[in-house]
């Protein structure tokens, strides 16, 4: 694995892993390395040790498992302030999925696990906050689970399109998302005619794709058609940064 | 909610929690609380602040939320070994589900929030300890979306199956589910009459059901029906203890 340089002057770039205690985050920041990756590359592979945690700067990854009878399955689709590999915060752990980048670009950072572990050990308030971020993915892939249950398809994908809209729960909104409609199906867990009715449904509330660019005229307006469906009411972090 | 009287000596019970550092945990033996429970009583209440995290130590427990428009989904079936109310590691958390004792009688001990949380900035071996169960349960609940995707009804039955045989591997097993069909049928994600079809096709394993007693002639056969259809090929930790 290449890496360019490490962050110069030991300051950290903005990333939501560092928001909480940022002070203690500074001892690694000599350690971070940052590199650009291009469509189709791989970062990490299922099965290799886990030797750094990985955090998305921007761009697009995507992880996938394989079964023994040859199905893959997308675990998640990783993208800005998004972070995965975490069995690097563990000894002895491989990575549980392969990483591939796609989107045409990708800013991807990597902490080596030594230095992560240290600090997590000696840090109370970071490792609590892992615990923290940790918990919000369980409970997001058990609300996601719930969402098989109790939403339609234009639901689950409306659903999708909220985690992106970050912090803003009003108005109008224009999200990019630069991967193929098949990989967004897949993950979505459905198959690519369904995915085409379910934006025909979105349609409904005035929602638009263009290519990669989805047009939201009122994300108030989605939420009221989400939500109502969902054990969380919409009081969630939809995506959890970590993975 | 009443408890019954503390753990005698501060001599702790014995739960896989306590497994890992067993003497970090003896700070907390005069503040862990056990009660016996009967079938339709509540232990928590979605949405109460989690105020104790709760071990079971026998008997079983189903975690259930409901969505706005009134569906109730199963989070999850805990039983002998598991621990839920994981909201309790943290500060002005709420209890996300409804926890409701689901067996004839359970036993289920509850530890102090405020000591938890203690004890875990103390102690950073026990907090690594605990964001390993956290991130086991992470991928466990990942690995049930995955199974949606790659396994047949009757695969999925199957893995819950040996989910409940825990480190056997081998030969014949007799496993008790004292709990109705139609809440395994949910929890699973299937209709009754799905979950019926899929105890009639796990007979050509020579499994058989009479009443909340589950006979299977050999484990090992069973491994190799689910398993081959599992990215994780029965390397897995199938239901970690903690939710």
């Amino acid at each position: 694995m290449l890496h360019s340089a490490p962050v110069l002057n030991g300051n950290l770039p903005d990333h939501p892993l560092f928001h909480v205690q940022p002070k203690g985050w500074e001892s690694i920041a000599s350690s971070l390395m940052l590199r650009e990756y291009t469509l189709g590359e791989s970062v990490i592979h299922h099965g290799d040790e886990a030797e750094y945690l990985w955090l998305v700067f921007k761009g697009w990854v995507k992880l996938t498992r394989q079964t023994p009878d040859g199905k893959e399955t997308i675990v998640r689709l990783c993208t800005t302030g998004d972070v995965f590999g975490k069995a690097a915060l563990f000894a002895q752990a491989n990575y549980p999925y392969h990483a591939e980048v796609i989107s045409q670009h990708a800013t991807i950072g990597s902490i080596p696990a030594g230095q992560l572990r240290t600090l997590v050990a000696a840090n109370p308030p970071i490792a609590a906050h892992i615990m923290n971020l940790m918990n919000e993915r369980a409970a997001q892939a058990q609300l996601k689970l719930e969402h098989l249950n109790t939403m339609s398809a234009s639901q689950r994908l409306g659903c999708f399109l909220l985690g992106l809209c970050h912090t803003q729960l009003h108005g109008p909104l224009q999200i990019e998302i630069p991967i193929s409609k098949n990989i967004l199906a897949s993950y979505l867990g459905m198959k690519p005619e369904t995915f085409s009715r379910s934006m025909q449904q979105l349609k409904t509330l005035g929602i638009t794709m263009d290519g990669p660019h989805i047009h939201l005229p009122d994300v108030m307006k989605l939420r009221n058609y989400v939500c109502n469906s969902c054990s969380e009411s919409g009081d969630c972090d939809i995506e959890s940064n970590l993975e």
